[in-house]
């Protein structure tokens, strides 16, 4: 096999997992087994996070107990608000995520009693809180207290912390959906680098900085915030048509299309698609949404290319009033709970992760005295 | 090809790169073409992370210029300072240095002003300045000038920061050797990982965050102080034979030993047991390196297992009087150079790593209302 032909691993298996299914043959986007649809449409992402966590569905009580958990691990170490204080308001808010995470480790480090699965249902429960600490600090200079009323899903507390009021039903339940959908999905980019961290035994942190700094990227993660500048470039339709057009004339990507794995459609999209058009709806919108629809119109029609999740998370997320550059942590709050699971995996039976390359090299050179160079 | 056949991607060609080679018939290890011999016999560090980063061996004019770079990049940025005195005294030194260099991230971002190149040699020269003023603070609470005389070394730099004093030449030199040769090693998990982050377009710093958290596990970099602490259980040779027999009983791992890709021998543990021989003479010592050695015996012995540069390197860096916990971070300090070329090479033509999974979950399940469970 040469290295162009597999080019970015892609159809090479890298490993097993139990985890889900990512377009297999009539099976959809499954997690351990249930399928995204039935995920979106009846379940809540705690359950989501449980279910990928332990292996199966909470029963009544054990969903209430796991709720009530989370809503206990909200508050941030002393240490680590004083820490948050001192990172420059400027920073990117992933780099944010990124570092305060990384730092975390510190002040809760794993040991045999604080095991994978309860620093995970920590992160899970406390990321919002550091995410929106460092941003109200920063941006009015407000020391927000990060427990929100303890009723309030992980989706409720992300958008009462953020406006500092309880979000509608419609707009907690549109998070929701949307942090189920960006839970899990196999060997993406960010999941795989958190496996191959863990593969050399490193610690649950490292292969969750992994996951947030490969997440990171424009093509992966970051795919969401690119989409959202794209729609927002355009005031209609038929400008977005010619921007989107020219775009592609130049061999420029449009963020939010395409997928490694999926050949004719994201089965995520359009449970997000369906949102967001309520969404806009509800709003009055009469400009973001047109202008996604027909972009995704011309994509379908001048390249056979299908939205991704990304795509119509981005307007679901402008009309919920979050900030362009907190799409991405959203992404980074849900797929924590996918990347946990897969660490966990990946430990049980571990191999090292270490590929060969294909030397393309200069043959063996003789050594050259410094005084001789050039 | 099945999962197990290819259990942590072993002999699965994931990509191309021109910057080294290991174990490949009958050119050993060489870094752009150089062989580990000549470079640790009659090259410097720098010039071999001007090698990895520019592509070429620099001449007298370009070696003298880049060490004086590397000597004014040495300062911290204050608000680092201030972020390094208010992490735990109880940090882990890995964790100090991905959440150190995580958070310079917010202080000198990638721009397109500021390259991935200059961010290397950057790291290459603060990363010290990082890891001891941390060091020093949280041990004697002192605020440490982390700028040596002009003419240190990065070895120099080190080690003069760490004791407080100049090295004596013989010490320099050998954590100048260890260092150019921990500099770089393919696909290693470490630097796989890294690419994998950059795949996504991610920056520069979360790259090298992920390398970092990969290198941190006992299989790969954490394996020089996995060592050490082997080493340090036993008082002499015979006790070290007793106990290491033990341990291959048990069937657990002997860190230092082992190696994917070498099948005979790692051609750099020649040259650091040479080292270490000297310094072990020069301190009278009659047990680290005897017990060392043994080590060496039985497990060729018992199992034709060869020490890797990790073994060698323990014994070396104890007579060098660094303390256990900083020889993890001393590889980073090196990789960053090779980590930082990998980068590079994967932007360049980049497709994004995303390999396939072997499905072994569950079939497709109905969903069960909350009420029905169990
Ligand atoms: C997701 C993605 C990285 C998959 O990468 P991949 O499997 O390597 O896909 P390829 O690069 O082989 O794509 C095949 C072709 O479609 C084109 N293409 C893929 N996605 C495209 C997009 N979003 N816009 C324009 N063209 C695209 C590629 O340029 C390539 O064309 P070529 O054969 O003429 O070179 C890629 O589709 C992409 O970059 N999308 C935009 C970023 C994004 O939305 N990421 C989030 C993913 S959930
Ligand atoms: C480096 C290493 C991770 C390579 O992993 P790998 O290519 O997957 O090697 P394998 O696990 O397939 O090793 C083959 C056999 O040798 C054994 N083995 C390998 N390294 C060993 C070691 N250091 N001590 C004892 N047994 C070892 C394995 O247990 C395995 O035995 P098995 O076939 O009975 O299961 C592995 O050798 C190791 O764990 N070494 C110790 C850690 C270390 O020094 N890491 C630094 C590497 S530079």
């Amino acid at each position: 096999m040469t290295a162009r032909k597999s080019g970015g691993l892609a159809n090479t298996i890298a490993g097993e997992t139990a985890i889900s299914t990512v377009g297999k043959e009539g099976k959809g986007l499954t997690y351990r087994g249930y399928s995204i649809h039935d995920l979106a449409h009846y379940g809540t992402f705690e359950e989501t996070a449980y279910l990928l966590l332990y292996g199966r569905l909470p029963d009544e009580d054990e969903l209430l107990g796991y709720k009530l958990k989370l809503n206990r691990l909200r508050r941030l170490p002393d240490g680590l608000r004083s820490l948050l204080e001192h990172l420059p308001a400027t920073m990117q808010p992933m780099d944010v995520l990124r570092t305060g995470i990384s730092a975390l480790a510190a002040f809760e480090p794993e040991t045999a009693d604080r095991g994978p699965r309860q620093i995970a249902d920590r992160l899970l429960a406390c990321g919002t809180s550091l995410l929106l600490y460092w941003h109200h600090f920063h941006t009015s200079g407000l020391r927000i207290d990060t427990e929100a009323p303890e009723s309030a899903s992980i989706a409720g507390h992300f958008l009462q912390l953020l406006h500092g009021r309880p979000p509608s039903e419609l707009h907690e339940e549109t998070l929701d959906v949307s942090l189920i959908l960006y839970a899990e999905h196999e060997f993406n980019a960010s999941t795989f680098a958190a496996r191959v961290t863990a593969s050399t035994l490193s610690d649950f942190y490292s292969s969750i900085t992994t996951g947030i700094g490969t997440l990171r990227g424009p093509l992966h993660g970051g795919a969401n915030e690119a989409a959202m500048e794209l729609i927002e470039r355009f005031t209609d339709a038929d400008e977005a048509e010619k921007g989107v057009l020219q775009l592609l004339e130049q061999r420029q990507l449009v963020m939010g299309f395409g997928h490694r794995v999926y050949s004719i459609s994201d089965p995520r999209s359009d449970i997000i698609k369906l949102w967001s058009a309520t969404l806009s709806k509800e709003a009055g919108d009469t400009r973001l949404y047109p202008v996604s629809e027909r972009i995704e119109e011309v994509m379908q029609r001048e390249r056979q290319l299908f939205p991704n999740l990304d795509f119509y998370s981005a307007s679901a997320y402008r009309f919920l009033g979050i900030p362009t550059d907190l799409f991405t942590p959203l992404f980074v709050l849900s797929r924590i709970s996918g990347w946990s699971a897969h660490i966990i995996e990946q430990r049980e039976g571990n191999r090292i992760i270490r590929p060969s390359a294909l030397y393309v090299g200069p043959e063996p050179l003789s050594w050259v005295e410094l005084a001789d160079r050039r």
